[in-house]
């Protein structure tokens, strides 16, 4: 049976450089569905068009307005190829309203001098932290498998907005390009975790660079990946995040930034 | 006498989204221009735009090929404006040759919980360390004053890629959202200091979220900014480079992330 999150993220090609897509009930979220798997869609195009050169090295997604559940339309743009990456941008429908843009860096891995220098963060091996079971209006994070080593969601405010994790596809699937992606927006808005409560919030941009190779995702395989992620200032109605994850050995995945909106709770 | 940032960053209007713009010697770098003053040329065009909604929240800037010294052409597109947030897409050319992609989102300050979470680095005040003397080749840098408290450029590789350094305009001009921009877009890339030496190397990929209210950055004037940046991983032809920047009072301004192209030394 295919995996949800393939049947989710598979657009299908309706012109040259034009996808059609869906949203999943499987994903859905509070107002529009989880955003990482709207990105991975958007991946996933990119890397199946004829054109593509090499793998995923950078993408930035700007969520522009809520996707209602339903039919989007993806437009890819290609602006240029280099010898060894190549630039593409991106814009999505739902009828006439814009709700996606962005911009995608595909590349050929080359050979260089190399050096993982972050560290991840102390952990245990998975199986030593419960699966934490989030609140039933999260959908999507049914289709994962969580298991907190700091900063799960909780009633407290907290005085550091940490998380660290291990997290991976439920039921596992392969790592690839796709569900990096998507793992890399896993992380809830970190505003819940410093006021222990909820409240309106949304991504706004988000940005994703992949460290890892082809390889090194086929190696990792259904293994869970150690994600940590962390605000540096909230106010006026926004705040940042900066993630990394990593393979079970310590190798650097990807690194994360976003940007995202939120209210204070009435 | 108009500061150099200011002549070189000054787009002309030519059509109701396209600027005609032009490179300046001032701040030439090994091969294309100092990166850092387009990505301001491009936040400043937004901002003057009569259409723009608010100040700059969010840039990411995607350079495509080496920007030649001379002429370039900015054309902006306005893609959604919500009640308190606007969504740009902007691609630039030179003659047919694209040059660069990005997306800018704009936005309107509003009143919410807040808080600085990011600490500073420690650092003494900014005449406590001399001014770091970059070599002739980087004509950029002679626009800004920089003062290494550690990470400075040297001949011999750091097992840490860390630079932390205040560094302002030279001659000092007051802060705003463009010179915020260019000042995220200053760290030499971190691949020369962990080598101990130079080699081909170039921003792909760029984006700032500011922090700084337009208020706050008036307030902070021309006053020297405390920045830190650093790598996670380096490999097959690319590292990543996350960094702070943060006011006097230790107030966070901007967070930054890029990716960066690089090879090996001959």
């Amino acid at each position: 049976m295919q995996h949800a999150f393939d049947a989710t993220i598979a657009a299908e090609a309706v012109g040259r450089y034009d996808f059609a897509a869906r949203t999943s009930p499987a994903y859905a979220n509070m107002v529009s569905p989880f955003g990482g798997v709207t990105a991975a869609t958007v991946v996933a195009a990119v890397q199946s068009h004829p054109e593509a050169l090499g793998s995923p090295l950078a993408l930035t997604i700007n969520y522009l307005a809520p996707l209602e559940q339903g039919d989007w339309t993806l437009a890819l743009r290609p602006l240029r190829t280099n010898r060894t990456n190549q630039h593409w941008s991106f814009t999505a429908h739902q009828g006439e309203t814009a709700v996606l843009s962005g911009t995608a860096v595909l590349g050929l891995a080359r050979q260089t001098w190399g050096e993982n220098e972050a560290k991840p963060p102390a952990a245990d091996a998975p199986e030593a932290y419960p699966v934490f079971e989030f609140p039933e209006f999260a959908t999507w994070a049914k289709n994962y498998e969580s298991r907190f080593i700091v900063g799960a969601l909780a009633a407290e405010p907290a005085d550091d907005s940490t998380s660290t994790l291990w997290i991976r596809d439920n039921p596992p699937r392969p790592l690839d390009h796709p569900a990096l992606t998507a793992l890399a927006d896993t992380f809830f808005p970190r505003v819940f975790l410093r006021q222990g409560s909820y409240m309106p919030a949304g991504t706004v941009s988000l940005t994703v660079y992949y460290h890892a190779t082809k390889d090194e995702l086929a190696a990792h395989g259904e293994a869970h990946v150690l994600a940590t992620a962390r605000a540096a200032r909230f106010g006026h109605g926004h705040f940042d995040q900066y993630g990394q994850l990593f393979g079970q050995d310590g190798t650097l995945l990807a690194t994360t930034h976003q940007l995202v909106y939120f209210k204070d709770p009435k």
